[in-house]
């Protein structure tokens, strides 16, 4: 089924114990797309500004990538983000965010995507996924991420999504300041119950939890990841795997969903290997699918 | 086969969001060989002052823990222990321990207790561990418990031991503390560098890792506990339900070991449910197997 997904284009740049990468390919649409495109055709919507030094076309070839939805904007300067993480690699600071083009009008939805089925909505104003996702006509699995200033902002706007949308990918602080509640498996009820069907509760180094309306839940760790360069892009990529999975399937039923998350964890596994997206291009659908065998052996007993 | 533990005895004063639990019964020995026997007799070695209000033989009637290793001492005081745990559980701070019997000789092993095969060494000073373990004839399977405060004051006598033991059973700060190492992969291969042919990283609510010396690896999710009274004991009963499920089997391959690690996080599970001891008293074995059929369903895709 068809997939589609919209987010941010950025040029990055990431600090981290294992070097510097100045001026690179960024942005929770790319990595996403980089992603899902192992498992499915993906409709990218996204606006960079006439500065930005990346061939997307080029960078996305024999990917599958639709980019019509791809607008460039000759007046506007493109998403720029430059952050630095800590020895622990867990604690990111941003050192410094401009919005640029994504501070004004959002890209529009092309006609031929309004019939898309499953939808991705990356992180932004929750308004903004809102009025994205009133343009297509009849989907069949929307799930969408948000962070902790929206939830802190702009919750009225986030709980009318929050009926929406089929599912809902957050970390766990998000959970437990969305829910007002620090337990996660109760964080995630409190969650449900504001209208998702499906919550999945990010973890970082210690896996996902993910917990549906039907009262099941599944539990999973992180691959056993040695090689961490750079985390950057871990989320997206976990989103864009689990959503390329189902596309491909066209099945959002609880055992293709365990799969899926599965999926995203071992493609996450691979994203923050290296630099930018050299995590992701560098291997090929055998590579993750072998690792995913491995963290089936590893945590099965 | 046979199973011996060394560890303290302690009248507990505990509190936590959920209330406070005035001088209970608590100590290492007494959660680990209460989970124990679920599985296996126990055979316990520890020392009381005169003091003591528990009736030990009371306590584990019908469990099949042997006492003959329960020193009392008419002339001395029972370790005190009292902390107070804040919102979100992890936290502990100690508000006061008084080490009474705990600070002199520490107890002989009784001579029926020599040819044990089992062994669990309690979290102590090092060399304590070390000279009790040295009095043990031919032991097949020995696990020790540590701290932070060994790691940092008495590392000769805690590497010493480590070339003794078979399997190290730590939480993630010292795993990281121990190896100098924050990855905990990496952290745990470090440590089995220093000897023991297993390490079991616990990692508190996101379950816990174990690595060995053959190359493999176990990840598992903790159970998804909704009720969390008092996190008192979670460690030693962990510990106790594995080494008594090994015990039971009389074998340490990896695919039991794999088992005997489930086995500990659904009986520590149970003890956070309740203060001291009540979470594990109110239960049996049915509820025990029923809990590990619930965790492998949870946590398989």
């Amino acid at each position: 089924m068809s997939l589609l997904v919209t987010g941010s284009i950025g040029i990055d740049t990431v600090k981290t114990p294992y070097g510097v990468s100045e001026n690179c390919l960024g942005g929770s649409a790319v990595y996403f797309s980089m992603s899902a495109s192992f498992f499915s055709p993906v409709r990218l919507i996204g606006v960079i500004g006439s500065d930005c030094p990346f061939d997307l076309a080029r960078v996305f070839a024999d990917r599958n990538v639709d980019l019509t939805g791809l607008e460039v904007r000759e007046q506007s300067k493109t998403f720029r983000w430059a952050g630095s993480y800590q020895d622990n690699m867990d604690d990111r600071k941003t050192d410094y965010m401009e919005l640029n083009v994504l501070a004004e009008e959002p890209p529009g939805v092309p006609a031929e995507y309004k019939d898309s089925e499953f939808v991705f909505l990356a992180n932004t104003a929750p308004a903004l996924q809102h009025q994205l996702l009133e343009q297509i006509e009849s989907p069949v699995f929307v799930a969408a991420d948000t962070m902790n200033c929206w939830i802190e902002d702009q919750l009225d706007d986030l709980t009318g999504l929050l009926k929406k949308i089929d599912c809902l990918i957050v970390n766990d602080e998000e959970a437990r300041m969305l829910a007002d509640e620090r337990n996660l498996i109760k964080a995630a009820e409190v969650i449900l119950g504001m209208g998702p069907g499906v919550v999945v509760v990010k973890k970082g180094e210690s896996g996902s939890i993910t917990c549906t309306a039907d009262g099941e839940i599944f539990i999973l760790p992180a691959y056993p990841a040695t090689k961490v360069k750079d985390p950057t892009g871990a989320g997206d990529s976990f989103a864009g795997a689990l959503m390329g999975y189902l596309a491909q399937k066209g099945k959002t039923d609880f055992d293709s969903l365990k799969t899926a998350i599965a999926y995203g964890t071992v493609v996450a596994s691979f994203t923050i290997a290296d630099f930018s997206l050299e995590g992701l291009t560098s291997i090929n659908k055998t590579d993750i699918d072998n690792r995913l065998e491995t963290l089936r052996k590893l945590t099965q007993f």
